[in-house]
């Protein structure tokens, strides 16, 4: 059986087909156009559903069960869009308008993060643990946490944002509005800027020529990148940004000692580089001087319309 | 029915007798001896025993249960200590030496923290919750959670250790070797550690006066005491402990957005004194701006022997 899935970004939309084995077997997407609101979205989700349809050779056939990831906050019953601030929805009740596009199937709205730690437990990183957790390590930090060998949706049903706890109170400004939190230190972006600072502080380094000198194109991979081929600045930077990542882990597993933390997100992809260094660190920082293991996510960038597809998949655990 | 539950700190052990509506009926304590050993806390705890018994007129008697709560790290089986620093206790298979001395009894050891959660959760600010959590406020930040109804016992059943999460990385040095855990800036002792230094600060005001310029006279009700009075400099100290502790809260509420935090430890009995100014910074600090409920823990001192003495209680949800 298939099961359509849609991950829903502040600049695409990707939808998939996603076989019984939890692997995407047709994929579609197209821009997300900011200020379509609710019902351009519907109309933009059912037309991709048709085209992969027809593209799977089941032209006609209709979705049983269409999940939607989105990056947002959701009300507790996950039926309205309360905040998706990237998407500029604001109390939109999406799961409805979903469903008039969508008559005859059962309709799941879920948070992108939620959604690529569901997808992480059914058949990545995360398969078989009973507490874990995803952090994605992107433009923020976002994730998701199994406790009990199910998702939890946060006490009080709003989801779970570990990037915003605080790391270094009083410290960077965050878009939250708070200062310190572990998104300024441990995103992708924060060590992307640092190689930025960096390479202003070194105008002939490796960084700065891979870079050509301009900073929009000092990315974290290219810092991993420049610190692999051994420039100091970049490696500099680098061990910066493990330490920070591992002092958050840190306090995680001194709350948690979860069995599992993967490491998700445009990072994450960097498998072993990032995770072994951080292993190391964050072993040493933890209270019992050891964790449960830290390895990459497996799904990467499907992540988000795996979950997405099997929101419905087994509803006593999600 | 009574129940017998016991609680060993590093100078005291305190022995209760506790009823099925979990009132403390019968008490006793002794001091603890450090050096010990378990042979010697197991001997202690049996003539503790007995004379309980005899106070309430069961001379002679058996207990069916017996909980013993102390401050340190147990095996996942919870069945050997094996670090209580307090206690010089490493390695101490504590069970089976209390099981010799209660040969008919079901014997449950438990980390201080737990226990007292979990009366917090059987009888006090948690009852009826599915998330919560417990943070004691005492010499150090211990705690304990609640999720899905249940005490949660950590991923790796070493349970969980929320003092060390860091709220300052990098900052104060804390007993574990790391920098800047929230209990050097959120315990009682942190507190009175900051009234000290206003008092050297300020030789003629209430603190000075009142401690009778002696720092080991500034403890942290001394602190709320002079603030209440209107003391500027004791309300300094007090608005800065009340900015680091809803800080920490603000942290595990963007975690984990539990129905309920309990405050507990010798601070938590100061009651809405402390929570009522915590309780409005923590929602201000927090991702969605709200949180959910922030409650003086309710069993003060008797949390630990009434959690001892009901560890058996149910078994399902501890």
């Amino acid at each position: 059986m298939l099961h359509l899935g849609f991950d829903v970004g502040g600049t695409n939309v990707a939808a998939g087909l996603v076989d019984d084995g939890y692997q995407v077997r047709f994929r579609a997407s197209e821009r997300f156009r900011r200020g379509c609101g609710g019902e351009g979205l519907a109309a933009l989700l059912r037309s991709l559903s048709e085209r992969l349809y027809a593209e799977a050779g089941l032209a006609g056939q209709e979705p049983e069960q269409v999940g939607v990831a989105l990056p947002g906050t959701l009300d507790p019953e996950r039926q309205t869009v309360i905040d998706a601030h990237n998407l500029d929805f604001h109390g939109v009740p999406l799961a409805a308008l979903v469903q008039e596009r969508f008559p005859a199937a059962r309709v799941s709205l879920l948070n992108d993060a939620d959604a690529a730690t569901w997808a992480e437990l059914l058949a990545g990183a995360l398969r078989g643990c009973r507490s874990g957790l995803l952090l994605t390590l992107g433009t923020g930090v976002g994730g998701g946490l199994i406790f009990d060998g199910r998702l939890f949706p946060g006490g009080l049903g709003r989801g779970v944002e570990p990037g915003h706890m605080l790391l270094h109170a009083g410290g960077r400004l965050c878009s939250c509005g708070q200062r310190g939190c572990a998104e300024r230190y441990c995103s992708a972006r924060a060590l992307a800027q640092a190689g930025r600072r960096a390479m202003n502080g070194d105008p002939n380094g490796l960084l700065a020529r891979r870079a050509q000198n301009r900073p929009e194109r000092v990315s974290a991979k290219l810092v991993m990148d420049c610190a692999k081929q051994g420039d100091p600045a970049a490696q500099a930077v680098f061990r910066d940004y493990v330490e920070e990542l591992s002092a958050f882990l840190a306090t995680l597993v001194n709350l948690l000692d979860p069995e599992i933390i993967a490491l998700g997100g445009g990072l994450g992809q960097s498998g072993e580089e990032l995770c072994g260094p951080v292993r190391e660190l964050t072993a040493a920082k933890c209270f019992h001087k050891s964790c449960g293991r830290i390895l990459p996510a497996a799904l990467g960038n499907d992540a988000g319309i795996v979950g997405a597809a099997l929101a419905g998949a087994e509803p006593d655990r999600f």
